[in-house]
């Protein structure tokens, strides 16, 4: 029993959902179909949901709203037209748009049932084409699937008791096609996750059902094992556990939205990465375990920029019971998080994303460690790189930190910060923002060339 | 101007303290001669300050103490003869020892009067040996040196207004000697340092004095780059900056005690280690800066076993704001202080001395981080060790982390931690403690054949 999600691009207009159709109708195991909104057909085009939010924004405040809901019925109109199916129900969607606006509730509560519009109308959709098709496919309002979260618009949380309703799902017949994206709260309030919510829900029923698989489609074959603008025609990679996925989303591998695995991940459910445009390619898998192979023990270097590194030190640091405490205290009194906080004898370093630490923040948090601490420096730079060689048993093969270091050697890029040993699967380099290409290059041709 | 100061294995024995007038008698510059007590003449020897320590607890307890006290004698009775010393100073220090005991005064009071007993009147002998000679030498009590310190017994802070102070002594004609270890409180008690506190005057006396060097004649030629029971005939270091020799002495290397050398590094003294036994050799100097030179910026590898690594990891921890502190929080509040935390995204290693971890204490720690902080793993990691690779300028410079990692891939060990970056002039690397052997080895082949 898999269940099978489709983001935005996947289920974008009819040609796409064809291939949706196809990708269901080719295997019997796929009983659960998620579906986002429509997404971008192109590069320029809009996505249902930002036009959604903008119309809901202009209706709360009193302000025109009526050219955004004339595109968003003239998008869902394109595809019911496109799929041949019957007007009807393109007249129940509008009545059932016209009726959210008219309703009387809060704004946050409108907002929400503004914002699921895309997914629930295009859930209603591709049931209607899939059963036309001849499929016994049947559109399942998230209530009735059992999705029950938290009162918190916008930022729903999903609720234990879910998955038991959810596992009920299992007995009954037929294809259920299922809006990603919102649930429902315990006293029946329409209630969105955040953005992105879409895989969300496909983790929450992969888990719930106890899927043998949860497919996540998109437009790419598989996830590469290094950024493919970097490095041109990059390998695949086919098998990647958890913990992998992480660290390399972490760095710029934009695969999910980390929460969103969650749910599959404590059920353990594998997950596989597919391509709606090239259903037949392998795609990745990714796993609790996999076997390790020592010779191949890297899956993948992700890197991202927009770093800074705030610097302390103080002689006989270490000696200070309670100083990295007080640091890392300061920073959560100012709302800061930070990445990693690698820590000599006498100094600390604290690696926080840039755009976490406004100039004004910066200036706060400097005077206050000055002020609190008395340090003997303490400093911030900016530009700063992370480079992440990630694998399962890294941490175990002799050598590997030796081929990395020396791939940053041959390219001639010093490294600034190696951070290894926190995580068993990752080895963290931190260097100059500016020699982040040449330095990927060179450690891709290390481990995988 | 210079400080002189010189250890217990300097000082041990007549045969000693005429090394000592040799090297005084020398050097017109050297003004103020900072003496421990009598140290070990050979390696199955007693230092005269553990004698009056058990002396001193004999005397307060009320139990036997004059096999301590004759012994005590008996040791300052034979330089004094060896030295042909008149023996009415033999007189003089047997009544001073006698109004110690027999003073009524707090016990932790008479305690520090007792352990000083070694330091005063070794000072007291060799200032009579240099007259004796023919140099313009006057002992010279700490309380008349303007050394003020904390009531704190057995632990003295130096006060800030001593400095002042001893600033005046410039003006006086003539060598001083200078007992080590103690000071006076203001009321005028006399107060020790902690255990190696005649570092601690030295290095007072020259920040006071605005020395130009700071000499401390032990019994070693220099500060080797790597520890000689080790590598045999190790590279000898000629230049090491107060950062270098900091690092090299947390992990393993005992020249000083590190707190002994901050009033001298405050004051930007330069310190030299020197050989009683071999006053020409070069030494070790160590300075606030020196220059760099890329192609020998590694100075020195140190290394020390009997660490642990306690891991925890937690899915999204980054994203927990405040997850590090709350961890560094449950420790400050057992009483451990840590080395090194290097943190990863869902994972953080706290590194911390074995000494510091007692097994009752790992229990409670880590029953709490599993209670308080929900981790998905928590563990405890034995027999670990830390390598440091130091050196001024190995941050700027290309290629030192690959030079090191070949060197334990070549020896056949595995890295289990890297934290390069947090400090500007260490690498840090944590093995297992069984490889320690080889690693190093390794490690000086690579940077000093």
């Amino acid at each position: 029993m898999k269940v099978a999600k489709f983001g935005g691009s996947s289920v974008a207009n009819a040609e796409q959902i064809r291939k949706v159709e196809k990708i269901v109708g080719d295997d019997p195991d796929r009983k659960f179909i998620i579906v986002s909104a429509p997404g971008k057909r192109h590069k320029d085009d809009f996505k249902m949901t930002d036009m959604l939010i903008q119309m809901g924004t202009a209706y709360l405040n009193d302000e025109a709203y009526e050219h955004y809901y004339s595109t968003v019925l003239q998008r869902f109109k394109e595809i019911i037209d496109d799929l041949h199916l019957s007007p009807s129900l393109m007249h129940e969607i509008e009545r059932s748009i016209k009726g959210i606006l008219a309703q009387d509730v809060d704004k946050d509560i409108k907002m929400d049932q503004v914002k699921a519009i895309g997914e629930n109308n295009n859930a209603k959709i591709i049931s209607a084409y899939l059963s036309d098709i001849g499929l016994d496919a049947t559109y399942l309002n998230p209530k009735d699937a059992g999705i029950i979260v938290s009162d918190e618009p916008g930022n729903a949380q999903i609720l234990p008791e879910s998955f038991s309703k959810i596992y009920a799902l299992r007995e009954k017949e037929g294809i259920f096609v299922i809006p990603g994206f919102f649930g429902y709260s315990e006293d029946g309030k329409l209630i969105t996750f955040s953005r992105g919510g879409s895989d969300i829900t496909g983790s929450i029923v992969a888990a719930g059902v106890d899927a043998s698989l949860y497919e996540n489609f998109t437009d790419v074959d598989s996830v590469y094992s290094v950024n493919p603008t970097i490095v041109e025609n990059p390998r695949e990679i086919t098998v990647l556990t958890y913990k992998e996925m992480r660290e390399l989303s972490y760095a710029g591998f934009s695969v999910f939205h980390d929460e969103a695995l969650i749910p599959a991940i404590k059920a353990k459910i594998p997950v596989c990465i597919k391509n709606t445009n090239n259903p037949n390619a392998e795609g990745t898998l990714i796993v609790a375990e996999r076997d390790v192979n020592a010779a191949h023990c890297v899956s993948g270097i992700a890197s991202d920029t927009g770093f800074c590194s705030l610097y302390v030190s103080k002689y006989l640091m270490n000696r200070e019971i309670g100083f990295g405490r007080k640091l890392l205290n300061i920073l959560e009194d100012e709302g800061i998080s930070f990445e990693h906080a690698p820590s000599g004898i006498d100094d600390i370093s604290v690696i926080i994303r840039e755009r976490n630490l406004t100039p004004e923040k910066e200036e706060i948090v400097i005077e206050r460690i000055s002020d609190e601490l008395h340090p003997d420096t303490v400093s911030l730079q900016r530009g700063i790189a992370v480079i992440m060689v990630v694998g399962e048993g890294l941490v175990n093969t002799i050598g590997v930190a030796q081929k990395a270091t020396t791939a940053f050697a041959d390219a001639n890029v010093n490294i600034d910060m190696i951070n290894q040993g926190s995580s068993e699967v990752s080895m963290m380099f931190g260097i100059q923002a500016r020699d982040i290409n040449k330095a990927i290059r060179s450690l891709y041709k290390a481990f995988f060339e």
